[in-house]
């Protein structure tokens, strides 16, 4: 038995399942398959809609044969969010010594809806990829969607370790990272992380529809980036939205709350000569929030290393400078000038990955220049 | 004199300008530096920190040698939102016989800040290049920043059509798109496309402040879209939404109220077994609303043709199709099967642009498909 607490890398030992049934092939379903098809796996193949499950097939994500049920060590059940409980407790029937997991985006409702059913559910672990497309789909499927991606993994106190360790070992054969949470602190990570953005992005494309067609000539890239994840699919969000109602109500209220303070902050701020330290705390608050966001397949947030170079103050020098720059063969991420009140040019300074810093500013000492330590 | 209604491509004809002072290079004046010595203009850079101007006359963006100033025919202001009317009211004056323009975010404001000056305000017309980057300063200035850009020229009431020439003529040689809009039309717009986004991606981030950093492991890149422009630079976006502050109460209140809406539904929806029509409405509304913006680079939003290929129940029909449609050269923007209820597999729809509806349809029976007409 495992009772997790709070959150964690999975550090179980994984078994890797020999034969899985996947349930429900839309891209998640059938990239699965086609993950751990690579990776040596037996994959049975089940879908509704027949037509999803041979075009799976088609893409290698694994076969239409039935298996024999008592060989069946792990299903994988890829259905819609209001399907879930009632396939994932038929699995647990059908199959009588799987270990059965899901991959739906909220994990409580489901649980509790289980639990009242009397189902015995030792041998259900529920899980969530962290990895998609705005496209849907078997079509779409890849059997490389997942690598380096997080994956978590929500036991449930009743678990038994045998089936964590085969829904560890599915998560290890698609190459993905098994991070474990509770169902609770997970509904809430997803609800911060995902739900309130999709919400709010979804407000400000809504909004668009009340906007002249003319004005929206003016929309740039960051129109584009922040209305992205609106333009998924409605009746798959509502499902998610609902199932995490209490979560994302608690973050909605926050935001609401926060949403007032900007909204006064403008109308206090239109009296002549007002500032506002009010709206320029929460646009600083902004950067540090992005700021921890995790780089992207989950690495650390990056701080850059500053080289900072001499600038002289002779015809040429800047080119020359950035011609030893491109020579040393480093990646530099930014650059900006830094002043110094007594020289016209003052300091080049370069960002690099840590680990770059010194190789990048023992290449400028070599050609000539004069590095700040 | 030009006196423009509502928004519309700019019909006057453009006049080149061929001597131009750019005031502030940033990384907008030092490009539109770099854009217009590229055109042959010669331009002359000025900027209280003496480093930038010399960066940027590094860069190819002008020269530091001061123009006479009765030679001069346009002034390009391109500094912070708070020195805007100062800037542009002292090269009104310096500047004898100058068109001047700037490049600021919010154009109303300004104007009323200018007229209250008593200076003539003929020869001044404001603009706005849609483009940026999240960096800034002239380090970062490209030639082609404004390429196939739209570049917004707002003229006032009393603006004379030789200075609005002087300036549709600049926009050209930056190869921008110009757009004319009455500065009250323009911050309407930008209120909708950049303002309101901006805000709400800093709630969002903001909000991550709040968040455990394992909660944020489960971050992909629906987050990193939305939460991107929130981390642009705190002190110049304070600048601009007081700048626009009425017109971006005006779009916050009606956000406030669809947010309340969408609170009292997740609110009801908590009932066992309600639904909402509510939520689905929003989320609906929501992708209708990023339909509406237009493709990249001002490009009217595509609509795809699809072309429907029968999908044979046969083994390797699947691969040998995609064959096929690989062959037939046409870029194919998405893919989806439909169902039918009679037949296992049904039927492939492709998505192309419409001219090329055509041509795969006839490559596609070329190669012995049928294709649904």
């Amino acid at each position: 038995m495992s009772t997790p607490q709070g959150s964690g890398h999975c550090d179980v030992a994984p078994i890797r399942p020999e034969v899985v049934v996947v349930v429900g092939v839309g891209l998640i379903g059938a990239s699965i398959g086609c993950a751990l098809s690579a990776a040596g796996v037996a994959v049975h193949l089940r879908d509704t809609q027949p037509g999803h499950a041979t075009v799976a097939a088609g893409l290698g994500a694994g076969t239409l044969e039935s298996p024999d049920p008592a060989q069946v060590d792990l299903v994988v059940v890829a259905v819609p969010p209001r399907a879930l409980a009632a396939v994932i407790g038929d699995a647990l029937q059908t199959y009588p010594s799987a270990a059965v997991t899901d991959v739906g985006s909220v994990k409580a409702g489901v649980l509790t809806e289980l639990w009242s059913t009397g189902v015995p559910l030792e041998r259900y672990v529920g899980s969530h990829p962290m990895a998609g497309s705005h496209r849907s789909g078997p079509m779409t499927a890849r059997g490389d969607l997942f690598v380096d991606r997080t994956w978590v993994i929500t036991p449930h106190p009743r678990s038994a370790s045998a089936a964590l360790r085969r829904v560890a070992g599915m998560v290890a054969s698609c190459r993905a990272r098994s991070v474990t949470m509770d169902v609770e602190d997970h509904d809430a990570a997803v609800a911060s992380v995902s739900h309130l953005p999709h919400l709010m992005s979804a407000l400000v494309a809504g909004h668009l529809t009340e906007v002249p067609n003319d004005h929206l000539l003016l929309a740039g890239q960051g129109l584009r980036d922040v209305t992205r994840v609106a333009g998924s699919d409605p009746g798959l969000w509502e499902q998610i939205l609902q199932a995490n109602s209490t979560a994302v109500l608690a973050e909605l209220y926050d935001l609401h709350k926060q949403l007032e303070g900007v909204i006064g902050a403008l109308e206090a701020g239109t009296a002549p000569g007002a500032t506002s330290t009010e709206l320029r705390g929460q646009l600083e608050r902004a950067v540090r929030g992005t700021r921890k966001i995790p780089g992207k397949h989950g690495a650390a947030p990056v701080d850059y290393t500053q080289v900072v170079v001499e600038i002289p103050d002779t015809p040429g020098a800047l080119a020359r400078l950035f011609a030893d720059v491109g020579a040393a063969g480093v990646n530099v991420e930014d650059i900006a000038i830094e002043h110094d009140a007594d020289r016209p040019l003052g300091y080049l300074a370069l960002a690099v990955a840590p680990e770059q810093g010194p190789a990048l500013a023992s290449a400028m000492v070599g050609a000539g220049w004069s590095v700040d330590s």
